[in-house]
């Protein structure tokens, strides 16, 4: 198609941009999967698969870092930053793997809104990552990356009332330990969004 | 109050002395309110405002990282330095939010003794960050990042200890999760002044 | 014994390397002594010299981190390889710690295969560092890193298999929190060796 005139560099923000896409694309089917009570086993593999494909993207990440020798920005942040987002896509997934071993009903309003929160952080994440090649818009990416702290703090709250409730109704000390565990996963990736977020704050501040 | 001499980059460890200091008013707050049995909702609305207090500090520092040219050392580590501060204020604030959601009586002999280590972490951490621009100083702040390994590992077998005890003596298996967890996160905190003990060695052995 | 005619900072590798052959040493051990179904007092305290072992060098490491002007990586990534060696070691010393304690018989299905991938990933973690300095084998210091990164999704596969066999056979919620959190513990020692082969990956980058 012609000699590529966009400089190499820019293609790390496409693939990162990829993945953090790839990630709010798996945090959105998530939400709809869980909602009916039931995550069967085909939505359980394309969980697994959206994982894949982000673990591949993140090959294709590194393998270009070993490739070019000038970077748009420092190239441990790329591999970091990478490897945040792949973060989260694991526990998302993880979750996932845990709903269809424990054999559990998902329906659960805490747990809805918790991936709720996931999803928003997620959207978010792709907004930061979007605009971060572009220097005008760093105020911009700021606010992205502020908006995820908040879903974070609003996640921890909801994480709170999710395991008093638990404590309070369920009488089966088995349950108590899967839906807690479920609940925390879902806290995790809240937590592993604001480190995504904290990380490209820092990237920004180097760059200040 | 006249013109400030004082070098603009010292205002970084200003601040971080501030979130220091602010973090060792919380666990000395904390191994109070804990003793006698009750933590009451005063008590736990106090942990979340320390808490406030922390994470303002924190924001203050990454908009001064992003109005300021020159630090005194990297940007990325006073950035990782003042959030790992801020991670063990969380913890010590997620400990208040745990005893009080899962009303238990906080008046446990082993977790007195991980209290009292995260309140002499504290303290070292404090000594640590204070001395830190002294350039005459760096092995006494050498020394207090031992003294806080040193506490992270009697942490380690006091919770060691209380987690024994606790599947002896307790049958109540709600109660054990419980308590288990608030162990858990009592030593997470400690571990967490381990790393922000490691990351100030780091700093010295950068700059050594 | 004469002069020492190698550059100074070649040491750095060597004891790198003892550390990383201490871990080796330590996964061989453990995954010996609980394959006959105890783990007696001189096995813990085994690995618990093992794991002392690993602090020493570690401290070694950062003494001469201190004293050294130039170093062969960035001062700042031998510090953190080490210290990501060091915890995985802890991490084995936990679980032997934790076996101990709640006096369970180790000789179980799952937890062996655990263990097995534990021992070969810090063979091939071991087989990494002691590559690290030979600029020519670059390639196979990859392939040992992605071969860490093969053990971990296994690992993660067998923790599956094994956490949902035990909700499925223990009516004991005590026993279902041991060993619920040993798997755990396992699971997070082959993820601490995947940090570890991230960073040598990053390292790699850093430098290519």
């Amino acid at each position: 198609m012609g000699i590529n005139f966009v400089p190499k560099e820019e293609k790390f923000f496409d693939y990162l941009n990829m993945q953090a896409e790839n990630l709010l694309k798996a945090a959105s089917f998530f939400k709809t999967a869980v909602k009916d009570g039931v995550l069967d086993e085909g939505e359980v593999r394309k969980m697994s698969d959206l994982e894949h494909e982000g673990d591949t993207l993140g090959h294709e990440i590194t393998d270009m870092l070993n490739r070019t020798f000038i970077t748009p920005i420092d190239r441990e942040d790329i591999y970091t930053l990478s490897n945040g987002l792949d973060n989260v896509l694991d526990l998302l997934n993880a979750m996932a793997g845990r709903i269809s071993l424990y054999k559990i009903n998902p329906a659960d309003e805490y747990f809805a809104q918790l991936v709720d929160l996931i999803d928003q952080s997620a959207a978010a994440l792709a907004g930061a990552v979007k605009h971060m090649p572009d220097t005008k818009r760093q105020r911009r990416v700021l606010d992205y990356c502020i908006e995820v702290n908040r879903l974070e703090n609003l996640g921890d709250s909801v994480r709170e009332k999710a395991i008093g409730h638990l404590f309070e109704t369920e009488k089966d000390p088995m349950a108590v330990i899967k839906w807690k565990e479920i609940y925390e996963t879902a806290e995790g990736a809240l937590d592993n969004c604001e480190h995504v977020a904290k990380l490209i704050e820092s990237i920004l501040v180097k760059h200040g």
